[in-house]
């Protein structure tokens, strides 16, 4: 067995997401992060493996060799294994509890770094808005590690959720009300925004309230925070209380 | 004026850690970043511009174009300006308040975002282990975003640092005490381990108490946080009482 012309055409078009939508797969790679998938929902379309040993009771795998993996991957070091999995179809129905909502997040680490940070804190509904990077993108899978086989990432019109749902909707701003004199409740949505414009407006104005990390350094000059670190902060603070 | 074959080869080198040290400078690039260095205490060695409107009163620069800035860049969208500094003699003198140090931290993106991450909350004095990332690597200085001229970066043996302080030291652990249930004091050290393998067991054994993060969702599987993100929180407690 060996890697054939058409699949190696299949898994570069993966690389784009227009032929990932179309085919409706994407990759996962690597030992650990292919055997979260493995013992998830997701359903695997077809794996390529350079030892099978771990692999010999999935019907469908291909042993390749070495330079083959090395021609497929999008990692700088290869780890043995790709697997190209079904992209499922997530019904979002809104549960109790704390919902991250995402308005164009464009950068893929920082999304993979937001869903790990989702399932660390047990966030199990993240709402992206449609111009947000789309999760079955190779480097968000990478850099979420897994999570994604446990957080549901689902996207929608923000202004359409926002206006449908009753929770209370937080606003992350640099000239919100101090996070850490706020009560804030289990109930809720966070809107983080854009890595350079933050919220667009149409969101902003749809959301209850606004807050805010202080600033402890030089007040002039400090940069702001970057997403993921901020998100990291304001998921701490809505569940360190609870 | 344009570049020499002389300034191509010391730009160059300078990716590389030993020309760094040998030479004493480093590469900042970027009209923002440039800016910042340039208002800071940080001296300029040589400056090259594609535009020079804004630096016509450096002494040290030279106007190149965009084809020569795209050779000597290490960006992707190279943005008018490459400037060298020279590394600064850093004597760390111990301040009072809280105080952050990196055990061996290897990827250059994650020390930006602490050094980031030091600044927004005011923390003027990073200690890290010499097998740390080098914070002048350009990396590391463009995910900084300027905040190298705000934070200073000291890097020594820290198990000769963490028997000399008076502070109370912390470690950040997988299994240590409840972070949101902990009395942080502000006089502290707070030491964050390497992406992989966390603390190493001689810095471990010199440390007074260990802090974690709670972990909300599924227990078994989730991956452990982001040594970035987690420092973004840990830095958050300490702070949000003060």
């Amino acid at each position: 067995m060996s890697l054939s012309k058409s699949q190696l055409k299949l898994i570069t078009s993966l690389s784009k997401k227009k032929y990932r939508i179309a085919a409706n797969l994407f990759i996962v790679e690597g030992i650990k992060v292919v055997n979260e998938f493995l013992n998830s929902t997701f359903e695997l379309e077809h794996l390529f493996c350079v030892d099978d040993t771990e692999y010999k009771n999935q019907i469908n795998y291909t042993l390749i060799s070495v330079v083959e993996l090395k021609k497929i991957s999008n990692l700088i070091t290869p780890n043995n294994v790709l697997a190209i999995f079904k992209i499922p179809t997530i019904n979002f129905i809104e549960k109790e509890g704390l919902v991250l909502a995402l308005d164009e997040i464009n950068d893929p680490g920082n999304l993979g770094t937001i869903i790990r940070l989702c399932d660390w804190f047990g966030i199990e509904q993240l709402i992206c808005s449609k111009d947000t990077v789309d999760c079955y993108n190779s480097k968000v899978v990478q850099a979420s590690m897994g999570s994604l086989t446990r957080v549901s990432v689902f996207y929608t019109d923000l202004e359409v959720y926002l206006k449908s749902t009753k929770k209370t909707t937080y606003a992350s701003l640099m000239d919100g009300e101090n996070v850490y004199k706020t009560t804030l409740p289990n109930n809720a949505v966070l809107v983080m925004g854009n890595e350079a414009n933050g919220i667009s407006n149409p969101v902003l104005e749809l959301l209850d309230k606004a807050i805010s990390i202080p600033r402890f350094g030089n007040l002039q000059q400090t940069e702001s925070l970057n997403v993921a670190t901020a998100t990291a902060i304001l998921l701490s603070e809505f569940k360190r209380g609870n």
